[in-house]
């Protein structure tokens, strides 16, 4: 069995914390360790770091070595441009192929918080069980706990086995609901979050995109023969551009009909912007969190921030995201963190890119 | 002639920009050089470095002195404590008249900005004219540019020579008025800002002391004999915290008959708040304004901006004072500055002494 971390995101959302070569996952939002390390950490008891397998960026790749020191080099794969789900997963299960068809592969976000972490593993075991026992592609839904918008959902099937954790059919796919729509799903009890967590045995993913995505499937056969190899790095900077660029749920799990669920509830946070921190850092009465250090406060309410361990003094201030680091300081409406890509846009149009 | 500059300011009202060892004085809050060093230069063509004399706080003298290296060691006056502006005036006096006891002084605050740096010196030139030719103390009062409640006010009386700049008597001294007073004030024109620079003979000044505060005089004469010795920081050591602690308008000015006044207008600020730099620093057309740096800016209106060269931006963020240094972060209400002493306290309180 491996754990493959999806660890390919260029997140802008958590600017100026997160930049051009410090995405999301390398940072430390949340407690002492990274999202990486902490995601690479949470697999362990399930997969040691020998048979964990990073799919990342070229620009981040050497950055997120030094954080998982422990996971060998051969191991970090390295997409010269970024081609989407489909074309990662697929990447990673062919590198898992050359090793053992049969391996069960464990996919994961590098970049996710998880509440409880041995209920996690027990959801995963149950999915990796699934993957090992049949030609199921396995996906893990999540039971909302808000009506979210911002997700795609998974309608349940057919119950295969209650479990727990449940294991069951999936009946639709849904794109991200309004909020009433998102309101009626919450109160079904029928639909789950897509997770972007999945479990499959290597040889069964491939089988799978060579059937709805036969491009890609050829593609990722012919950078195969050269996966492990000296000539790696170059065959898929020559090959790898040219894969279709699709998520492996529209490009596969939706086509395919050897698709199951297991139904998880664990505890989880796919930490998404600054304000998904305002549930994750500590807070005081007034709503105000502050991911360290020490604040001082008169008349402050429902404020976010992380000032890099400097004494925050707030006066008079309410709902902003406060966020200073070495060379930028961000002082932002909370309701207002869709508009951190626009922020990035003024700066490349000023040529202030160093600070992107 | 000597300039005496009074730097013994420990000014909270910039904090966290300014410190227990970095007083406003020190501070480049304008421009390239600190308010001190600006004073120092804007004498330079009526008193050379070596005919300036500075009275400052023992925690800030070594600072300061790094920064007027021109300045002759011996000319920087240490106080063990502060004791208000008639005994550092006094002191300062008291330093002159030991080489001079004719020599006029020009008693300036180390920590304010000067518009029109010609005028302001034609206007100390006039004052020490005066102060040449009478037995006069001589103040400098500033023609108020709007109805300022935060200022002392001194009614003009007979008028002795038009000038300009004019040279006139004092009718009387008026405490900060409320604002309603201050407008009549302002539409008056018989009342002048109370700026706290002076000009007068050294002998002159510790004569009138001697009439007013005779135990202050007595302090002085006893440490005279010390000034310019080896013993000087022993005695005042000893000395100076036993002298009576008023200010030199009260204490002095208000009683003497020999006082007159120069009514200057010269573009002036005291610098006294982060609210005053909205006039000082350059501003776009929301009001925003920012020491130096770059600033991205979507709906922000209003706001003044310190953050040592850092790139700031701003996102639906109005009418905040926002200051970053290496180890604080503070964002206020512009409306709310008065609150910083606050501020400080609870930081004292709550042992977090090293940010003060």
């Amino acid at each position: 069995m491996y754990s493959i971390i999806m660890a390919g995101g260029r997140g802008t959302r958590f600017w100026p914390a997160s930049r051009q070569h410090r995405p999301k996952q390398l940072l430390t939002l949340f407690g002492q360790r990274s999202l990486l390390r902490r995601t690479v950490d949470r697999m362990a008891p399930l997969t040691p770091p020998q048979r964990v397998v990073v799919v990342t960026a070229a620009e981040h790749a050497e950055a997120l070595a030094e954080q998982i020191p422990d996971v060998p080099s051969e191991n970090i794969i390295v997409e010269p441009v970024g081609r989407n789900t489909a074309a990662a997963a697929g990447l990673a299960a062919a590198w898992v192929a050359r090793r053992d068809p049969h391996a069960v592969c464990l996919v994961l976000p590098a970049d996710h918080l998880i509440d409880d972490e041995e209920g996690f593993r027990r959801t995963l075991s149950r999915a990796a069980e699934a993957a090992r026992a049949s030609d199921a592609l396995l996906t893990m839904g999540l039971k909302p706990t808000f009506p979210a918008t911002g997700y795609g959902y998974i309608e349940t099937g057919e119950m295969l086995d209650p479990g727990p954790p449940p294991l069951m059919n999936v009946a639709a796919f849904h794109e991200k609901p309004d909020l009433e729509t998102a309101e009626q799903y919450l109160a079904g009890g029928a639909h789950l979050w897509n997770s972007g967590m999945f479990a499959w045995r290597a040889e069964v993913l491939l089988n799978e995109i060579a059937k709805s995505l036969p491009t890609l499937a050829e593609g990722l056969a012919e950078i195969s023969e050269h996966l492990g190899t000296e000539g790696q790095a170059k065959a898929l900077a020559r090959l790898y551009p040219r894969l279709p660029a699709i998520s492996v749920d529209y490009g596969v799990l939706e086509k395919t009909e050897n698709l199951r669920m297991v139904a998880a509830d664990f505890g989880w946070s796919d930490v998404g912007s600054w304000e998904a921190m305002a549930d994750l850092w500590e807070s005081d009465e007034q709503g105000n969190a502050c991911q360290e250090g020490n604040m001082i406060k008169r008349e402050a309410e429902g404020n976010l921030v992380s000032a890099g361990g400097r004494l925050v003094a707030l006066v008079g201030v309410k709902n902003q995201v406060v966020v200073v680091t070495d060379d930028v300081v961000l002082v932002m409406d909370r309701a207002r963190g869709q508009e951190l890509s626009e922020v990035l846009k003024m700066l490349e149009e000023r040529g202030l890119d160093h600070h992107l």
